[in-house]
This record gives C-alpha cells, sequence and structure tokens, in this order.
C-alpha cells in the first residue's frame, strides 16, 4: 500500500468513527477580550500560569538567560537556574533531588526506560497516563499490567516473580477517571518485595501541596520515586523526577531522553521556579479547589475526585462534543476525553475545577454545565 | 539483586570506566562576568539564543501569554502564537505545513510512532541520534539498520521488501561525524521504491539557511518529510515537523508523543520565531559559520564538516576529558563526545563553529584548540 493511500485510510476511517480531531488556535487569556470565555479545560489547576509573579519571572529570565539552554544538560545546557528550580522542588516535595527534564511525558520516559531493561519487570496499573505506557515499551522490560487500584493483584504480580528487579508504576491522582492511588498500601507491598514504586504526581503536586507522595509520608523514602510535571499546576513546561541522589546520578548518566536533549528553556524554568513559590505560600489556591470540584460533583450527582478534574460520563463520543459545543457557546469551555485517548472507551467531559477564574465565572459556569449535562442524566 | 545493589554496581561500572558524567551548572553568559569563557560547547549555532529580539520576544510573550500553554494542544493548548511559528517555518523550509512539539525529540518520536507500526519497515542510518533510535522502538516496525551514508545499501533494503510501507531515516547533517547526508540521491531511492525519507534537520536549518532539504530543491516533496529542533540555531526550546498536511493531520490525530503532552511553552514559541525571521535576514550568520569552520579544520588536518559543528577524534575519553579540561582553562568551553553517546565508540572534541562568538574570541579559541589538540595529533 503506498503512503498515500494509507493515509487517506486513516483519515477516513477517523471520519467514520466520529473521531478526527482538530486543533484550534486560541488567543491570550485576555479578560477584556470579548471572545473571553471560562476555562475550565485547561490544567492550570492553581491559575498559575497567568500569575504576575510567574509571568514576570518567565519574563526576566528570558532577557537575562536567552531563549534557550543552547546545549544538553550535559554539555553547557545545565544552568545554575535550573539548580534553583531542583532545590525548590526537592525541598517543597521532601525529596532528596530532583532532576527536571524539558516535559513531563521526558521525565516518564527517562526513569522507566534507564531503571528498567529487559530483565526487569514492570507492573502497571491499567491506567497509567500514555508517557509512562511509552516508557515501558522503550524499556523492553517484562509488563504485567494489573486492574485498576487494585493492591491485591500488585501483589501477586511481584510474588509471581521473586527476586526480579521490579518496577510499580501508578499516578497519585489518575488524568481520565481523577481517583486517588491506594499509595500507603502500594508502598507497603513495593516494600515487602524490594520493588520500586513510581508514583507520577502530573495531578497531584500543586492540588495537594507537595502532592499525596509527601501528604502520605512517603516523600524520601528509598523505594518510592516521584516523577511531575511543570506544565498543570506550575503553569509552565517542564517535568521532574524526584528521589534518592543515587537514582537521579543514574538517570544523568543513562537516560538518553535527559542525554541526548535539549535543556529545559530558561524562561520555562523560571516560570516553574515563581509558581511554586507562590504555591507553597497560598495553600488556599489548593483549597479553592477542593470546594469548587465537590460542590459541583454533588450538584451532577457525580463521584468527587481526588484532584482538580471531573469527568463527566456521558452516552457516546457524538453526544460528549454536542455538550462542549453548547457549552462553548455560553461561553464556558471544557474538555472530553473520547476514544482512543480513554483506556476504558468512555466518553467524557472534563471539567477542571481551577482557582484561575474567579468565583463568579465559577458559578455561572457550573450553572450552565449542570444546565446541559445534569439535564441529560 | 536489590535497586540499591543494582543502582551501585552500575555506577562503580561507570566509575572504573572512566564514564561517569556530571551536570556542571553555568551562570548567564555575561560578557562582563570574570567567569567568562568562550562558549564553543552548545548548539546555539546562530548565537541567536541572546540576540535582543528573541530575548524580547520571548519576554513579551511570557507576559502577554503566561508561563505554559496551560493543556495539551488537541484541548486549550493550541495558541494562535504557535499557529504563527508554524507558519513562519513552513514559509522560510518551503514546506507545505509545519507542526510544533515540546522538544525535537518529541517530534522524532511522534513522526516514526505514528507513521510505522508492525506492519511497517524503517530502513535507518547507522549514525542516526538516539531520539530516531527511541522512535523505531517504540514504533516496533522492522528495521534494517544500514552502513553510514550508503545509498546502495538503502536501496539494497527497499528491494528486499517490496510493497511494504517503509520509512527511511536520515539526518541532513549527522550530529556526531558533522558529515552530510547524500539527500539527493536517498531520495531518488525512496521515490524509486515508494518509501518515504524522513530528514532530521536538526543541525541543518539555520547553519544552511532553510537547510538542506530546501538547498537541494526536496522541500514540498509528498514523499520527503522533514524533523527539525528549534533548541539548536533557534535558540530556543521546542520541535518541529514538516511536510505534507495529510502527515500534520495524522500526527494530530495519533501521534501520542503529540496528544498526551502539553504544548509548547509561550516564550518558547515566540523566541524560535523571533529567531527565524532574524534568520532569515541575516543570511551572513550562516556564512561566518562556514568561514571558520572551514578554517579550523584545515588549521587541524581535519575534514570540514557539513554543519556548524568540528569532530577531532581524540585516543581515549581520558584524553578527551584531559584537552577538555585544559581548553576550559585558558577560557574556552569545547564539548567532548565519548561512549556510548558516539555510535562508532571513537572519543572526540566537540567544537561549535557558532556565529554568537565575536572574531577575536572566535581567533583566540581557535589558537588555543590548535596548540592543546593540534600538538598531540
Ligand atoms: C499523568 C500524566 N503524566 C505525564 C504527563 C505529561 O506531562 P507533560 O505535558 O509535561 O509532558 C501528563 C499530561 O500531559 C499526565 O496527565
Ligand atoms: C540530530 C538531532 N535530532 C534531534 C535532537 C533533539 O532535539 P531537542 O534537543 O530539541 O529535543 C538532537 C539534539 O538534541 C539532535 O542532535
Amino acid at each position: 500500500m503506498s503512503w498515500q493511500t494509507w493515509l487517506e485510510a486513516a483519515a477516513t476511517a477517523r471520519e467514520e468513527a466520529g473521531l478526527t480531531r482538530q486543533l484550534r488556535p486560541r488567543g491570550p487569556h485576555d479578560a477584556t477580550s470579548k471572545a473571553h470565555s471560562i476555562d475550565l479545560a485547561g490544567n492550570d489547576y492553581l491559575g498559575l500560569s497567568g500569575h504576575l509573579d510567574v509571568r514576570r519571572a518567565a519574563a526576566e529570565a528570558a532577557m537575562l538567560w536567552g531563549g534557550g539552554a543552547g546545549a544538553s544538560r550535559l554539555v553547557t545546557g545545565t544552568l545554575t537556574l535550573h539548580g534553583e528550580l531542583e532545590a525548590e522542588l526537592a525541598d517543597w516535595l521532601g525529596q532528596p533531588g530532583a532532576l527536571t527534564f524539558s516535559s513531563g511525558y521526558h521525565a516518564n520516559l527517562s526513569v522507566v526506560s534507564a531503571l528498567a531493561d529487559k530483565s526487569a519487570h514492570v507492573v502497571s496499573d491499567a491506567h497509567i497516563h500514555a508517557s509512562l505506557i511509552d516508557a515501558v515499551r522503550l524499556s523492553r522490560s517484562q509488563l504485567t499490567v494489573v486492574p485498576h487500584n487494585n493492591v491485591a493483584a500488585v501483589q501477586a504480580a511481584l510474588a509471581a516473580r521473586p527476586g526480579v528487579r521490579t518496577l510499580v508504576l501508578a499516578e497519585s491522582v489518575y488524568s481520565v477517571l481523577g481517583d486517588e492511588a491506594p499509595l500507603i498500601e502500594l508502598a507497603e507491598v513495593c516494600a515487602a518485595y524490594g520493588a520500586l514504586l513510581v508514583v507520577d504526581e502530573a495531578h497531584g503536586v500543586g492540588v495537594h501541596g507537595p502532592g499525596l507522595v509527601a501528604r502520605h509520608g512517603l516523600a524520601g523514602r528509598p523505594d518510592v520515586l516521584v516523577t511531575a510535571t511543570l506544565s498543570k499546576s506550575l503553569g509552565s513546561q517542564g517535568g521532574a523526577v524526584l528521589g534518592p541522589r543515587a537514582v537521579l546520578d543514574h538517570l544523568v548518566n543513562t537516560a538518553r531522553p535527559f542525554i541526548f536533549d535539549t535543556g529545559l528553556a530558561p524562561a520555562s524554568a523560571a516560570a516553574a521556579l515563581a509558581a511554586a513559590r507562590v504555591a507553597r505560600s497560598r495553600p488556599e489556591l489548593a483549597d479553592t479547589i477542593r470546594a469548587r470540584v465537590t460542590g459541583l460533583a454533588k450538584t451532577l450527582g457525580v463521584p468527587a475526585p481526588a484532584g482538580a478534574v471531573l469527568s463527566v460520563p456521558v452516552p457516546s463520543p457524538e453526544a460528549a462534543v454536542a455538550a462542549q459545543a453548547e457549552l462553548l457557546a455560553e461561553g464556558v469551555r471544557v474538555g472530553c476525553f473520547r476514544p482512543p485517548s480513554v483506556p476504558d472507551g468512555v466518553s467524557r467531559l472534563r471539567v477542571t475545577a481551577g482557582a484561575g477564574v474567579t468565583d463568579e465565572e465559577w458559578e455561572r459556569a457550573a450553572k450552565a454545565i449542570d444546565a446541559i449535562v445534569g439535564g441529560d442524566r
């Protein structure tokens, strides 16, 4: 089959399944603009991307350091600014050290592919993020996928291969379902079998202050690693791995997506650093999220999520797209999850109860959502 | 084996082989600082990371748009700024369209993993970049590695699997060897067999204006795709894929490292856009690079590279590190390639003849390099 025929066939199949995706560019968030809509679709949970401290820090770093890091981290692309950011993140999350990456995706690719190889075993929750799935594939390790949040299944998988170096992968707050991992139990089981627990805190850091690993007293344990993104609660771009120095040194020496990639841009590093400082000094931002998300979940009769994102199941991909369009017409922007980006095939509206909109905007948006999706149910 | 034992064993093995790597943070490039050294190690080939237009554009974008894109590109993370950058890149490189990514690494992971699957064949040059190697692994396609720059071997690989959808992977300028791919011949062979040629222009764009694909009249062909990074000549962070709309639409719909990753930070997008405009309007920057690299190659008696980077082979990893340290003591910062980051096991000094240093600095650096490495030969 020629490339052209193959591409056309794939496009037609998407079209027929109602699953064609298109990019819809938006302008800057500008409260004075006529086109202003209430953004409940993004992951800027604490509203820090637009915080003046964050914007100023990014702008100043761009002026001082230039547009890019200029090289990979091991050449001349490690800036003292990266070090400051890493120290701040480690201190906040209660970890011995941190290493930053150009994206959260890269942090996940790096940690799994550098630690696991053909001789290693990876036990992964069924709802793990695409970046961790790709990471396991890159590592060529032996994979056991266990049912979602099932500690007994994790234990059985560990018991089945005694003495094999094993990584267990979980998210502290799952991105699609929005529920929380049983971290304490997972850490216990991992400790009992000598496995290393890797917790992706992409949706936990910020929304739960230093994250759920820290909240559960698991930070700093030598057998619990944390990965994080700088692009959600920290309002920037980039990722991080946090844990023992021996692990971070191993990543610096062996993680290909770290070694062969340009260092994080100065403006992004500075933005994340400023955002971490604001988040630490203003814990009430996270409280706002909890209050909003719990309130809306109650109104809609869906379970309250562990994070900032409310998932509202809808009957079909088409229904999700239609509800999203109706809400947009009301000036409310929400996301929607459709196959193939949901592990269980269920389409959902995705509503971020972030701290970045005013109380009044939130009330207005919540009413519109209830009217459109609440009525459907 | 326990995780701790395994990590220690790996660290000891690195130590014994003399291959332990450490991050060495640097401060901002500040010509007034006492610690100022001449940086010939980075990839900021045109010196644009620190160009005032680029720094200002990044700073203004951070103030206007905030620290991050706030979401993945398919949710609300596509900014009109991304569109401007993509239009500028496509126009410059003579391509129908462009799609930007959070890194050049992601651009490569995306294009190969979205286009190739188990049923596809990938023919890869032996010296291809780590990101493309990882990309092939992610794609699970059938891989044939051919000797470096060997068109006959590519042809034989294509002839061996007639009718199979095939990608051929090359770099326009190879990152370690610094030589040029036989692009015209490769494109001919690909056309003859219906294969798609993917050319990584990470080290070609900027150094050769719009890149070697464009220079050789191959831009805009439906069977030649280009990947690029925004982090070298464009002085920023990020990556891009350039080619037919049908391919870009396919990536938007299926490339996991695009779909499940936060959009490129506004400051980085704006920096790359400004840098592209400067690069287009000042072709003499690329001429400076050519003159410098050719001159130094002649002095040292090594072949002149096709790009901005001169590779100077040295007898051992230890010799490379020692020469690098001697140069640093003279105020000249060069890179060094050591196993395992070189495909052929040969250690090299890596000297960037970029346009970012003054003529006087370049002369001084070139003398020091000749004194230290020239004498060894
Ligand atoms: C759970 C999880 N991990 C990792 C990532 C990747 O982070 P980034 O966007 O910084 O690459 C995301 C989302 O983007 C995520 O939801
Ligand atoms: C040939 C080549 N391709 C891709 C990349 C990756 O680009 P980036 O650093 O933007 O991820 C690099 C270097 O970093 C490279 O040398």
